[in-house]
This record gives structure tokens, C-alpha cells and sequence, in this order.
């Protein structure tokens, strides 16, 4: 029973963290690294993929909206193309600051808005698959099940990791409760412990009517950006191993 | 009788151009296509590899310094080891970008102050050097005769080529007589044509004092961002082939 | 018959230009000056300020999106509160570099996005308006006849100039047809001269399916962002001085 | 015995906070607030007015450095014209913003290199105070005793008000110890309490040597970007109080 951890790093900006990075990447066993556009920058990644090969953790892309300001999350009018080019910045950037340390850039996962959209359009995230295949043909697609996004990935010859968001409610139907409904945040650390383990043992998550629907994943994704982000992680990698399971990066999960 | 014609491409941004490159990518073998920090964005480099890869133009990296307003020509306080991260996220970016649209990044060509910073600092030539070469050992890397870029690159095992300015003025060591010196520039096409002619007959330039001094070279590089500067590379170009030279590129040039 | 002539100006950015604004300010008699966000920074800012006081313009802010990749002409996710503060920031700055200079503000000019926004938001307007008189309520606004804005700011108490677009086709009921659609730009010098003429001496003009339309407007817009502007700019000119007419700045025009 | 309680406010970006600002608008009694060349944008300078206005707390420019990444602590190779455009711009936003909101400001209070820069050079900072001036003749100068900035502005005729730094060690001199040389941050807060105490019952500073020097000032600043800001900053409120002082905004200090 092998399940990756990853979260997303390297979110901070000049004077600003949004968490604890260090910290964080003792407990993941995959880090999707921003890449300059919605958050970090050149030294930051740097510092992201060192402490990452020190700890044994998988380095990933995390792309996202040239946009600072709205750290990502806001849709913004740029058409499928800008967004492809946009995608393959940022994945090349990271690519070679990863190789200059020897290490090799494992995933794609997308940041909010950027993701968003891609999921939202079959022909952009074909359009991205593409890309990301020319680019290098064994990086592995993030995705949540049967996303545009992983469907995507999986027509276009690529790896793909399922995602399960132990933070976030599901409905009946397996989608995602859009943030701003009413329980769409799962905050509690029992409730959390109490999904995690659901999904180990059983592969099923309880959806927000009370529905047991099944959970296809091999990695749990904990949000970074969000106070008490660090606990979180803890608790779920303390479940992970409670439940018999081992945490694992996606390289060696899916080798 | 093989020489490279060169210049900096796509430095344009948003609504602005500083020059057609359309009708400059007729006239040059290599292009050295600004990479998103001095100027330049993802969009536009995709153009610019696509407009390459037509005309059989080779794709050079031109990494500068994060500075859209100052143009990357302000030296700014940044450390050696932030040099090179942003060096290697443009290098990166252009890299995934050209390998999307089926490309190879042929060379690397430092802009402005970015490459005055590297010229000055050894210890900082060798670092980015490194990188490079932990990149894309096939990398080809352009820089004037003699220069702590040119002699860092050959300490790197790396491939270099070797410019000749030709609308700018050298003192009788062969160094640049800096901008802004009266005679630096030189602007009048004749004076052009004959310097390009002595240049490919004789292998040598008259310095500003009139000592005539050898040139080794084996590329020459037309600045772009100036007015006039189409006309002044189709004058290169035209006085080359009047000589019985070949434009080539720096990837068939080396071969 | 009096008429004011405006141009928006100081829309380059570090490098680059649109426009040649001094020739431009020797023809204009009120300057809509780029304040920071889509374009212009501190320095240009100061300079047009400079170039009009020498040449007796009017000056005026144009605030827009911050956006320079877009010249602030993509609309993007900004709420009403938002708006308003990007556009009090702008109108400040301008505000205290001109008294700096000892020159008085004399109107705002939106700017593309920006102002198609406004112009579909009446709540907005009303609340763009009420900052705009509250920083300074001799400010006059400048909008196209009946439009959101005009009214809007005739509803403050704020004094208003309407346009006339001279290089744009209008429909029957008055609007402009939106660019993009056939026949939206006017581009040719003899339609431009009998628009303007039969708008100074009539008070009408042709729309774009042969109907005359009453044109109540005190001032002609010319666009500077396009090639062949300033030469435009100069033809309308010349056709008011050749009709009789005075060009005028705003505050005169008022007065 | 009336002392000015000030600290930079608003300086976070984004999904960025450096300071709980709603908590600290309770403890200070004038506000610095980020223009948003440093940190800060238009949204949060709103807010900061809006929190300072209910409370009864003075408003003040804090004009940096266009450098988000560097925080404004980096000198950039701005020449004087471009640091005072860039001075007037930030003041004018916030001096819009101010007004809109039925707010006069106050005051201006350089950040880190922008200070730094201006206190270096008495003709820039001669300038700036014209400036200043010129835009509100009433604006109040921050600065330390016998300052490049405070004798400027006295020389200006503008009204100052000198500042005592309760965390920073200061030489025999009354010069502040750079930061980076050891003992040149306070920390622990009985030395803080104890230097507050000596400064407002003595007029005195035990200088880092341990002489003690007069200590002529009439407001103390708390750093907001540190750990522990706010903390510190009710550490000097209570101990003004506890000494029998009573902190008051310096628009009314110098009335």
C-alpha cells in the first residue's frame, strides 16, 4: 500500500512565505514547485530542488498564471495558445535549474486558474499534453480522476498520478465542491485522519451527502497556501503510516 | 569563406516592437531571441523559433537581466548565484519552447548588462558555464574575442563562437571602445561595408587610432535595437556575399 | 467655433515608443498622459507634463489596467472596488507630478478595458465619478455623447467633454461600431477631413449605413497607437483651421 | 510628555501579509503605509486608510524603491530625476487615495534604499523636500536626528519629526549601528523597555559602547517586518503609558 504525498512549494515571493517550505519537505514525497509566474522565482526553485534532492523527494512543475497578485486564482482572457506557451515557460524553466543540480523534473501539476482552464477544454489540455510529451515523454500528469486533465494525459501517452484532496469535500458525482459552498473544506483533523484512512483501506471517500463513492488515487494532495498547512500534511503522512501504508514519490510509485 | 550573421531577436513586448523581425529573420543565420527578463515573452518566442525554424535561422538563447524598463542594460545588485538561476530559467524556458515546435537551441549570447556582469567576474564565467554545459553540452557559446566569457567556455569544454562587431569601434587591444566614447559607433554603411570586407579578406579591423589589428572571428553580430538596424545587417550581409563569403549558420559553421 | 484636440500620450514603456510625443504635443491641445499601468511610468509621466506645460496643452490622466503585456486592452476579473482604487492611484500620481511641475490637472480620459468597463456599469461610474470629484472637482471628464460615463458624471456634478471620434464609424443611433467589425476604422485622410468638416460646420455625421446623425461633441479623439497617427492628428488639425475653427484646450474651452 | 507611536504598514502583496496591520493600527499612532512600488497596491492602501481612519491614526507616505522581490532594501542605479518622479508618484496615489476616503495625509516616510539613497546625497534630498512641498506644504518629513533628510526638509520649510529607533543600537556618535554588524538590533524586551524609559524620562540613549548620548526625538518607530512586530510595539505603547507618557498621532504632536 504505496501512496505519494505532494504539496505545492516554493509559493513564497521575495519577503513572503506562505509556509514553511523546509519543514514541509520532510514530510511529502513529491513537491510541485511554482515557477515563477503566479509565485517563487529563480532562487526559490533552486533552493525548492536542493532541498528536495537532499530529502528524496520528487521535484514537479507547478505552473500557473502570470500573476502575482491574484496568486494564480483568478481566470484571466488569455487564449489557448499564450497558455500553452505560458505552460512550457515555466516547465523549461524549472527543467533546466532542476538538471544544473542533477535532478530530473518527475510531473506536471497545474496551479489553480491555469488548471481550471485546462480542464475545462479538451482541445487545450490536448494541446498541453502535447507539449508536455515533446518536452519529455516520462513526465507524469497531476490530475484529479477522470479530469479533462488526466484523460488528457492518458490520450496523449502520458503517465498520469490520481489525486486525492484528503481537504476538500467531494459530491456524489466524485467532483470537487467548489470552494465558497458550505463544507467544501474539510478542517478538522479527525475528519481528515477519518478520509485518509476510508481511502487507504478501503479506496472510498464519503461524499458531502453522505454517499460512499469510490476513490481512485495513489497520491494525496495537501494545499500549502492555507494556515495550519504543515499540521495537515503531518497528520495525513501519521495516518498514511498508521494505516500500514508507505509514502512514496511518484517516481518510484509508478516505476 | 563560412560566416555566422547574427542578431538580438524578438525584444519586443506587449504592443511594442523595437524591430521587424520578420524581415531581420531574412537576413541573419543565427538568432539570439530574448528570453522574457530584459524583453521578449512566451508568445513572442514561440514566434520567433517558429519564424526560425522556416527560414533555417539556428535559435540562440539571449538571457539578460529582469529589468523590462531599463532594457537589461543597468547593472543591478544581484549575486553571482542569482546570475546564475536567471540564466538558467531563460536558458530553460527557450529550451522546452524550441523542443515543442521541434528545435534545437543551438548557443547561448549573454545581453547587455547581464553579459558585462559575467565579463567582469571569472569565478562567475565559470559557475554559469557550468550550467550551461550541465544543460546542453552541445551548447555553443558566443562572446568577443579574448573575453572572460570566451575563456570560461573553453575552460568548460564548451564550443565557442567568436564575434566581430561591426558597427562598433575597437582600440588597438582589441577591446570595445565603450558607448557613449566619441567614435564607438560606427554608423556609415560604407565604413561598415569596408571594415566587413577588411574583416573577411585580411582577418583584421582597424582600431579607432588606426593601428590595424587582427580580428578572429568567425560570426558577426548587427545590433537590432538601434534605428536603421534592418538596413545595416541586409548591408552586412550583402558585403559578405560580395566578398565570396556564405552567411551560415553557427550550427553548420562548427560542425 | 471653438474645438478641442486630444491625443492620448506618454503610452511607451522603458524603450520602447507608440508614438513621437513631442511632435504630437506641437498639435494636440489637451494630452490624455498614460499614468503607470497600462503603460507610461514616473519619468515619461514628468516628461509629458513637461512637453505640455512648454507648448500650453492641457494635461489629463489616462488611467488604465495594469496590464502592460495587454495595453490595457484585455478586460480582466477586477470588482467595482478594485477599479476604483487602480483609477484613484493613477489621477494621484498624475495629480501630484504635475503640481510638482506647477501644472494643474485639468480632466481624466479612461482608457480602452478600463473604460469599457466603466461604460457598462453604472454603479460603477457613479462610484468613479464620486472619487473623482471628491479628489478634485473642477476635473473635467472626458466620454463619447449619452454615453455611461458622461452621464454618470454629469450626475456627480462633474463638468464633462464629449468626443467626437474622427477615424471611427458610427451606427445610426450614435454608438461606434466596435473595432474589428468592416468599416470600423476610417482610415483614408480625404473621409477623415469630411467628417471633421461636416462635424464642424453641421454638427453631424454620416454613419456607416448612410444615415446623418447629430454629432454634439467639443472635442476630436485621435488615437496615437496606431501608425500614421500623428500624421492623422495634423490632418484634422489643419481641417478645423481650414473651417474656421480654433483649436482649444479643454480648460479654455470651459471656462 | 506626548510621543508619535509609527510603524510601515500595508506592506503585504497579494496572498501576502508581512504584519497583522488590523491588529497593529491598535497599538501605533501614525501609519507609514506602502505606496505599491515596494510592497503594498491601490486595495490595501485603501484598507489601511480606511482602518487608520477609524481609529483615530495618522496617514503617511512610505515611498520605496519599484523592487517587490528586493522589499526596497536594494539600491537600484536610479539616478535623482527618477527617485523623485518616483517620490511624487507614490505620494499622489496615496494622497488621492487618502482624500476619497475623507482622509488628509500627513506625513512621508522614506523606505530602506530609497532613504538610504536620499540621505547620501543632500542635492536629492533637497529636491525630493521641493517636491514635497510642493505638493502639500503642510506634509510632516520622518527622519532621524540630523539626517541628510531632516535638515532638508527644516531647509525646505517643512515641519519634521525625528525619530527614535527603540530596537536599533546606535553609536557614541548617535549614528545608527548598521544592520549585519553585531548588537545592532535590540531584541529582548527589557532593553527595549528600558531604552523607551531612558529615552522618554531622560532625553538619553546608552549608545552601543555604553556612553550615553542625548537622544533628541519626538516619535519611536517599530519595524512591522520582523517576527515579533507587534509584540514589540505594545511593548513600547505600554511602557510610554506606564512612564506617564501618552501617545499621540503627529498631526496633533505639532499642532
Amino acid at each position: 500500500m504505496q501512496v505519494d504525498l505532494n504539496s505545492d512549494m516554493g509559493e513564497g515571493f521575495g519577503p513572503y512565505r506562505l509556509c514553511d517550505d523546509e519543514a514541509m519537505m520532510d514530510v511529502v514525497t513529491s513537491a510541485n514547485i511554482a515557477c515563477g509566474f503566479h509565485a517563487g522565482d529563480p532562487d526559490t526553485m533552486v533552493r525548492m530542488v536542493r532541498l528536495a534532492r537532499e530529502r528524496g523527494v520528487d521535484v514537479g512543475a507547478h505552473p500557473g498564471l502570470p500573476d502575482r497578485q491574484g496568486f494564480g486564482r483568478r481566470e484571466l482572457p488569455f487564449g489557448p495558445d499564450e497558455l500553452r506557451q505560458q505552460m512550457l515557460y515555466q516547465l523549461g524553466a524549472l527543467t533546466a535549474i532542476a538538471r544544473a543540480e542533477g535532478v530530473t523534473v518527475s510531473h506536471v501539476s497545474f496551479h489553480a486558474a491555469m488548471g481550471n482552464m485546462v480542464n475545462r477544454d479538451p482541445a487545450l489540455a490536448a494541446a498541453m499534453m502535447q507539449a508536455i510529451r515533446t518536452v519529455d515523454a516520462d513526465l507524469v500528469v497531476f490530475g484529479t480522476a477522470d479530469s479533462v486533465i488526466e484523460r488528457a494525459a492518458i490520450e496523449a501517452g502520458l503517465k498520469t498520478l490520481t489525486l486525492f484532496l484528503a481537504d476538500r469535500a467531494y459530491d456524489a458525482k466524485g467532483a470537487l465542491v467548489p470552494r465558497g459552498q458550505p463544507g467544501a473544506l474539510v478542517k478538522d483533523e479527525a475528519s481528515v485522519r477519518a478520509r485518509v484512512r476510508r481511502f487507504l483501506l478501503d479506496g472510498t471517500v464519503t461524499a458531502i451527502d453522505g454517499t460512499v463513492i469510490p476513490m481512485r488515487a495513489r497520491s494525496i494532495l495537501v494545499h500549502s497556501d492555507t494556515p495550519g498547512s504543515l499540521d495537515l500534511a503531518r497528520t495525513v503522512r501519521s495516518e498514511i503510516e498508521a494505516a500500514g501504508g508507505t509514502v512514496t514519490p511518484v517516481s518510484k510509485l509508478l516505476r
